[in-house]
């Protein structure tokens, strides 16, 4: 091989050569088609937004993650997108009020964002995702964003998946009752996310009698409530107040519409869930592909999105992350 | 309709609605079949540059077109890519240059440029494009892709376009045999890309004796040198060096194979344009529907940009213009 100069590339984005560019290109189209299918119609959304209005919908955790530099016009700060669906729920609230809902609507993208704001690595990723918006939020549209979901991925030809389903919703519901300050219950959430139970051992102790025995229980179930279906019965069992008993019924629900739809064998539930962005208010959702490490797809409920751009109404999302599922090809097929 | 709340986008971008949205997925698809068809294989080149690695490739006035920033990391000046061809040009110099030769590449991508250095007003692009990649130049990859552009255009349904053919070349080697300075070329540049006459007397008044008889009916002559077939005739007859006749030599095979592929009737000639990327180094074209005032397609024959990479090779490559192909599927469909 003849001598190239040095020549690289920022960190975070790459160039796909053809072998992987093609099946990329397939499963744009396999995915696309599905959700059409479904009724859902495509929009495309600016590369570059203001980062004060951005700010509208990303949340902290994104608002940290975001790519910003000074625009040359108007010196306003500006952001290369790093997530589709608050960009949706701009176009939603300003220019599409006027639509009747529901509204189904996809896209195909390039997003970039930071991995982690103090490491400063950014990376540009290819989403293809779907934002089913209603007036009212319903357990029927979570399931169908999954059964969509299910659909697309074996269209693909994947079939070794399985899809996370929990809710944001469970949790803040039961640390919301506990007589603890806002950094303790982030401690808290963090140790029940990564389902470690000698760092919650650990917390509870430093908590001493703040935390009562029958809460201390239910924070250890906490790290063990996922698995098959069983556990929204034993969720069931120590419901405690009516926002969990809220999230079990509609994630019972939820789990019958996937029964009866043929996709039941590709769900886990847990109920100890807590990732994802700010804007989720209730079911979220993970795909993970045997074999990959990373989520092939992620999304969930967001009610209240829209409305910090202006208009009032509930909605369920995912994206799929595009390399993602080409490895996940590449391992399986 | 309720109250929005005052929410702006930077200039340069905009949302495309379902409607349109539908539109573009069509042409995307369609144009990426026909490429596919002819053996152009996709490739995804990314989002973000560093700027002195991308000046190799793109020139004076493109570099000035770059929306610019500091990578945060290493400090090092980034642009979003403001265009795919350089950025193709460096992959296949660095890490395709093992592949054998004639590569033929396609690409469906957003850019973001500056519409003009000074206004500091950005637009972000769609577009679909090809790169054919040979050891040598030759007229036949020339007329291939502009048969290919036409079936493309066709394909998606336009009947009523034309493609204006020219080459950097022959303005070029007129000028350079003139006794002027760099300025005054530009100038003389200029009047004749706008086949602006009357500017083009007054600056060869000023230019005085340095212009002789027979120059001064040539630099006019260049300002008439578009329409038909008969044009390559009439510089056949005054060419006066070895570089305009190869010229006129190439343009016409690249026309008698336009003519046997049966697309002779959407080509017209101008010998006098010298519009497009300093890059080009041969035939250059551009795309034109009826009743849209800009440019559907624009593209040419690139010689020496991979070298300046590293690795020496010909090339012509194109692309539409996704959102002016739109327009004019509006306007004729």
């Amino acid at each position: 091989m003849a001598k190239a100069p040095n020549i690289s590339l920022p960190q975070g984005v790459r160039d796909i050569l053809p072998e992987e560019a093609q099946k990329i290109g397939f499963v744009e189209r396999t995915v696309l088609s599905v959700f059409e299918g479904y009724g859902f119609k495509r929009i495309i959304t600016p590369l570059l937004e203001y980062v004060d209005v951005l700010s509208l919908g990303t949340g902290e955790w994104l608002r940290e993650r975001v790519l910003k530099f000074v625009d040359p016009t108007t010196g306003r700060i500006m952001a290369i997108r790093p997530d589709i669906t608050p960009q949706i729920a701009r176009v939603v609230a300003t220019r599409m009020r006027d639509c009747p809902l529901p509204l189904k609507l996809c896209y195909n993208e390039n997003v970039l964002r930071y991995q982690d704001p103090t490491s400063a690595k950014s990376k540009e990723l290819l989403q293809i995702g779907a934002e089913y918006i209603t007036e009212e939020p319903s357990p029927e549209v979570d399931a169908e964003m999954i059964v969509m979901a299910v659909e697309a991925l074996r269209s693909i030809g994947l079939e070794d998946f399985r899809i996370d389903i929990g809710d944001v919703g469970f949790v803040r519901a039961i640390l919301r009752g506990l007589e603890l300050d806002e950094h303790e219950k982030v401690l808290l959430k963090d140790v029940i996310a990564k389902k470690d139970t000698s760092g919650l051992e650990e917390l509870l102790k430093g908590f001493g009698d703040r935390i009562s025995r029958e809460e201390r229980d239910i924070l250890f179930t906490l790290t063990s409530l996922y698995g098959e279906e069983e556990i929204i019965e034993r969720a069931m069992s120590f419901s405690r107040n009516r926002a969990t008993e809220e999230v079990v019924e509609n994630m019972h629900i939820v789990l019958e519409i996937l029964k009866k739809r043929g996709v039941k064998g590709f769900i886990t539930v847990d109920l100890g869930e807590v990732r994802g962005f700010d804007y989720y208010t209730g079911m979220i959702f993970e795909g993970f592909a045997s074999g990959i490490g990373k989520p092939i797809l992620s999304g969930g409920r967001y009610d209240t999105l829209i409305e910090r751009f202006g208009y009032r109404c509930a909605s369920t999302g995912f994206a799929f992350d595009v390399e993602n599922i080409v490895s996940a090809l590449n391992t399986h097929t």
